[in-house]
């Protein structure tokens, strides 16, 4: 297996601290989304759709978003489960990723990519051309900021998302709490769980790859 | 258990069909969202998001994402699988659902949230308003065309997109063929393995739901 990777991105780290926490090691090829290696013919042939991560398997398949790498290696390696190890817990830890990817990443992302001057005609990955829309980094930072109120509910009282166990909900929302710092926001003082499960995840080892 | 639906919309619809392919029997609950009913007091204490679908379990617990009530669905019922039955089939369809996704229902929705008239500062679902953007209403045109392009490889010359056997994947893709329609986008003439596809989904009992 080998894994491509580029460090600062969140997407490729959700799936780097995943491998963590699984405690598997995967050799991993770093390809340099700032110098735009994504978009030259090379890694076009590795992934069309022009993204990190990908995860490329001993038969050559390559699975080319974090959501089909992480599916991949919750089936093939179970334990500790990320993903959930019954039904109520699938279900649960799906829905924790999708409100956490709407509100965090899709919002964050919104703002950057619609007014960082280095992505220009970058609204949107992939290898067609977008161009930046004011109203939607606008929006986006708007949207960032409620992020945290969302996750703070979410949290509760449990020490982790799902309860008493790390799962791959609270991976995510932790890379999308460092990612908003790209945009400046950052967690309200007032969001006093998202601030103290932060702390916890912070002191993980996997939260420092 | 019981499935909070709204008929004419296309989450719920992937939910549906998925239930219906699964050959199980779950009772259905009718939210009017083109009355506003997912805005009410009633509708927001079984879901704060304000969105169908929601399955709510028999101990109360609700479900309140298409990925999270299908997640459930899949591990309380593995026959047929549809998310997949080993870690190369569970990584590719969440690869292909992803994929079906970004192109298909965020590009359809970008287009119809922000330009329909019954939509006014309904860009986004949720209950928080947000004003509709014309450029964003023709970038999800403009994305919404390419769709049928990005479906028409994933196709590529197996029956089905993930090989011999009918998995998630299909049903996002037939349903957002579907949803395209509200915006009067169709499938393009040369894309012959989308229209070979659509016609074999179409004579599935589950396509009539």
């Amino acid at each position: 297996m080998r894994f491509y990777d580029f460090q600062p991105a969140p997407s490729p780290r959700r799936v780097r601290m995943f491998i963590a926490e699984k405690g598997i090691d995967i050799p991993s090829v770093a390809v340099d989304l700032r110098n735009g290696e994504h978009l030259q013919p090379e890694f076009l042939a590795v992934n069309p759709f022009a993204t990190v991560p990908v995860l490329e398997l001993d038969d050559g398949t390559r699975l080319t978003t974090t959501a089909g790498c992480r599916a991949y290696i919750e089936s093939a390696h179970p334990t500790p489960s990320l993903l959930g190890s019954n039904a109520a817990e699938c279900g649960r830890i799906a829905d924790l990723i999708w409100h956490i990817e709407f509100n965090g990443i899709m919002a964050i992302a919104e703002c950057l990519r619609n007014s960082a001057k280095g992505m220009r005609d970058r609204a949107l990955p992939g290898t067609v051309n977008y161009a930046q829309i004011t109203e939607l980094a606008e929006r986006g930072r708007s949207r960032a900021g409620r992020f945290f109120e969302v996750l703070d509910d979410l949290i509760g009282d449990d020490p982790f998302l799902n309860g008493e166990r790390l799962s791959a909900a609270d991976i995510d929302a932790f890379v999308f709490v460092e990612f908003a710092k790209w945009i400046k926001a950052e967690t309200p003082t007032n969001c006093d769980r998202v601030i103290n499960w932060h702390q916890r995840m912070a002191e993980r080892p996997s939260a420092d790859l």
